[in-house]
């Protein structure tokens, strides 16, 4: 028996003893995640929509945001209007929590709205019905289902119930103060630590981190209460925010996304679940819809 | 129907959807964590113990780390022997992996041992027989049970089975190459994203972070592969590592940490399921082994 026959035994037995309903997957996961990706045919990739897609412009480079118009259409467009007013141009980070989010917005709460909203109403969860789910098979400690839809981590309660998108590393939500209502788009976190799941259909997410997340994540955490920085001078400026859409072509960034509706992520999704690189020994034989990776590659002008 | 009322009541028709055993929860937590605490008792704390703690001098100030002997100890009497041999001081923090872990140890793997050693048998899991292990109710995609184990995230096959240290945020582990007997604690690495739970039984946890994981988790991220930092001037250099027993007194910290076998920690964590802030409007009623906060407090020298 050769060491890599041996390791899938042990796997199996392991997953047995885990009751896992999808033992027999160790056993067929024969290729890597690079291996995977590196199959992958054309149509697996999606672009970004550029009238869904925003420009964070920091001294330290750019952030990419792909928003979720799927599940919270009222903050997607008001996000639109926020950034075509120039809102967040000259703005800042203010508040770095370790292990928590990175928010930013106008630290002084006074800068004034044109046709943009402060507070639209919340958009916590959306019909389950209708959406293209592609549902993990592993049990999930906060929801009965989870999954993804358009590119973005999900769950749902059943097919006919409701759904929403779950607060996993780089997701993008809007602030809001105790009322439900109380958010808009002027204030906005990512989550730059463990999932924060309790926040699940308490507040309204609106897109995800693609790239650049590094420039947020990396941010010195802020002494002040919850993260907030206590000195003006400790703010990372925004230099601005911009749609892509708005930006000239030639300045965009060229990403394709991996569709998670296709049989290439399903097989990232089981090459992760039972990884075959060499150096695990014990396949977990599961994923959480927070570890699950969101591949993202850049392609060439001509391509 | 006050509103307080309203929400305790959605809250438990949510759970029921969810099937939740323990949905009559959500009605008896009354009190917040902050409260929880504050009604604790003096003998519901623990201080460290200075044979199990490390502290990591960095220019930006010191991390503090509790060993886990219950679980690695011959990976925490190599650590102590490479503490003593001064094995640390003067090598430097050479990987920092977004939304996975800071690495440290000798970039140049040349540093010459003394008593310690470089490899030691891997401690991936250990009996859970004889362990006294504080439950979570909730499931957990990775492991059949979890919980605490002396203040530290675990988990357990069965009562009888196999028990391990889990991969949360803040953990620390012995990084090792392809063979599992490779590591010893030459190489320590801290998680610094979303749980890598696919890391369990693969790899040694030797302790957590239990102060000044801001130092190590802002670290600007490496852009060589795997987050390791491409120029010898991007590392962050270690002053020392000593053993908080080697440490003169009046130069320890004076930490406390909330014993997770009291009934006041069992408060946290209903505390923190069914969170009864104001800002909440549909509790969790849920969490996992990752998100369940491990209180910490500095107490004055003469208490």
């Amino acid at each position: 028996m050769d060491a890599a026959m041996k390791t899938t035994l042990i796997a199996a037995v392991t997953l047995a003893a885990l009751t896992h309903a999808h033992a027999a997957a160790a056993a067929e996961a024969t290729r890597t995640m690079g291996e995977v990706l590196a199959a992958s045919k054309p149509s697996d990739w999606r672009p970004l929509d550029p009238e869904n897609t925003l420009y964070m412009e920091l001294a330290a480079g750019r952030v990419i945001i792909e928003l979720a118009p799927g599940f919270a259409p009222k903050h997607v467009a008001n996000l639109r209007a926020l950034v075509r007013e120039q809102y967040f141009d000259g703005l800042a980070i203010t508040r770095s929590q370790d292990n928590f989010v990175v928010q930013w917005g106008d630290p002084d709460n006074r800068k004034p709205l044109r046709q943009a909203k402060r507070t639209i109403v919340a958009e916590f969860t959306r019909p389950a019905a209708g959406l293209a789910f592609t549902v993990l098979p592993d049990p999930d400690t906060y929801a009965p289902q989870t999954g993804f839809v358009a590119g973005f981590p999900a769950a749902r309660e059943a097919e006919q119930g409701s759904a929403w998108l779950t607060h996993c590393y780089g997701m993008v939500g809007a602030g809001r103060d105790n009322e439900a209502d109380s958010g808009g788009g002027t204030e906005l976190y990512v989550v730059s630590g463990h999932s924060p799941r309790q926040l699940d259909r308490n507040i309204t997410l609106v897109g995800r981190v693609v790239r650049g997340m590094e420039l947020l994540s990396a941010t010195p955490r802020g002494s002040g209460s919850m993260g907030f920085y206590e000195k003006a001078e400790q703010r990372v400026p925004i230099k601005q925010i911009r749609l892509a859409a708005d930006v000239p072509a030639q300045e965009r960034a060229n990403l394709e996304l991996l569709r998670t509706d296709t049989a290439t992520f399903a097989d990232v999704v089981e090459a992760r679940r039972n990884r075959r690189d060499e150096w695990y020994k014990v396949p977990a034989g599961r994923i959480d819809v927070c570890n699950v990776p969101l591949p993202v590659r850049t392609i060439r002008p001509h391509e």
